[in-house]
């Protein structure tokens, strides 16, 4: 009956720690967040955090099934669960969550999936396939993307996560912002979207990216780019160059590619796409949670 | 006649100051080296770190000619040289040589160059230009390398140089190892030859760089490469994609490549072009020094 809870679902990564309260249609009844990231929280002490952020919901509701997806199911987390090898759908990542019980507490626990290239390369996430799995139809064939700090490209089949590729696009941009010569010649950190879509077409344009940033130096030294519009080129650039590699290594462009992510990545991205003939669409958010009412419902904890 | 000094050449970069004094041979006669890059000398006092450097040489050789090259001749120099667009070869490079006379010094200050690609993004280098200048008669065709913070590849035709390409591998590697997950992932910065030649055919393989640099985390957690391997590895990927990225965009691998640089940085490429089978040879060395007696004798400064 909507209306009634059926689920706690926890979004638990390396920084941030966020709860919602759903039925069993999916509407989240109510949520919680709070900074209590896995790097947060002192001695383990995961427990004494599910209780203080969700203490209303645990008295009110005592028996509610709690899943949680994230780096909470990582070696630094609270349960390690293992990685759930390609391709795997709802089935497969639902056959491998752990159940852990402890302190009065009973949590399940999303395991991440690996992958091995060709090349005999893993590729690994953890948090992310859920909020695939959380995708609405559209995307059960074609590409889903979820930037950020790394990135991930992920290929879905008939529903079923069959490939996917991490860039590190978030983590290089803080650190070639932070601690390059491309951030000292930033001069504030205004959107310009003009030199944002520059960016875009030479991330995406030039296959050497150790080359394509130094146009980030030389553009606004000879006089080409303005000083503060460098910040958004090479955010351009980088978004570009992943754009390129990620359609690259999927070796399709569907007509639609959701974007799962905060609203100024989900801008970021479409006006990238619409520089590259790509047709990012934003994801409507809460994929999380509703990835955890799919895996819920498909072990018997939800009806 | 041999021994008899008949230039003072200076290599003066942003954080070396490097000199030499020069028959008409080419052979140094002398040399003197100090912490005085561009960025340590207060108060723009140019001339005072050359008399107190150079002094015992100026009062013996009075008259001598003097030439300079690297960022002394930049914005934030001494003197702004313009940059001289390619192809530009020993003719032009000498046309466009800034002599600078005072306080009682003349200098000849080297220009650096520039170049415009197909895209119109331009590319620059100054310093490395006399450098190729300077590289013996193997290198009239072909490409020289010069590694580093920002490696320039270098297209050489008859002695001039027709193209270039920087690729920032040097500030990638320091900012990756610096402030990011890869980084903290390194236990120790041992060589690590096995490691590094995985690191540069994967490098090589992996067109997008992005998604590359994400396996110097994955194959350390999954046990596939030792922690005291990952600073190699990661070394190893950055060179190979620029040795695949330069190569690209040279459009051809000549037998031999000279790479001009530290024996540290010249030996890395020798065992990454013996993976990717390119053949990287040592420049002698001191070749900024014998580019400027080049361009003295190009200028008729030295007969």
């Amino acid at each position: 009956m909507p209306g009634t809870p059926a689920l706690i679902a926890i979004d638990w990564g390396t920084t941030s720690f966020r709860a919602a309260l759903l039925d069993g249609t999916g509407a989240i009844l109510d949520r919680r967040t709070a900074a209590a990231g896995i790097l947060q929280v002192e001695d383990r002490a995961f427990a004494a955090v599910v209780r203080s952020e969700l203490g209303s919901w645990l008295e009110r509701w005592p028996g509610l099934p709690l899943y949680a997806s994230g780096m909470i199911g990582s070696r630094q987390g609270w349960v390690e669960v293992p990685y759930v090898p390609c391709p795997a759908g709802l089935a497969e990542v639902a056959a491998a969550v752990v159940r852990h019980a402890a302190d009065g507490l009973a949590l399940s626990f999303v395991p991440g999936l690996s992958r091995t290239d060709a090349a005999g390369v893993p590729d690994v996430m953890r948090g992310e396939e859920v909020q695939v799995l959380g995708v609405a139809d559209a995307a059960r064939d074609g590409l889903v993307v979820l930037p950020g700090t790394h990135s991930k490209w992920v290929r879905v089949a008939r529903g079923r996560i069959v490939a996917f590729h991490t860039f590190m696009t978030g983590e290089l941009y803080a650190a070639l912002k932070g601690h390059t010569i491309l951030g000292r010649l930033m001069r504030g950190e205004a959107e310009d979207a003009a030199a944002f879509a520059r960016g875009v077409r030479r991330g995406a344009e030039e296959p050497a990216l150790g080359h394509a940033l130094f146009s980030a130096r030389t553009l606004p030294l000879m006089g080409l780019l303005p000083e503060t519009g460098v910040a958004s080129y090479l955010s351009g650039l980088l978004i570009g160059a992943e754009i390129a590699g990620g359609l690259g290594l999927a070796g399709t462009v569907p007509a639609e590619v959701p974007v799962v992510g905060d609203a100024r990545l989900q801008r970021l991205y479409h006006a990238a796409g619409q520089v590259l003939n790509v047709g990012f669409v934003a994801a409507p958010g809460d994929e999380a949670f509703r990835g955890c009412l799919a895996l819920a419902r498909q072990r018997g904890d939800v009806r």
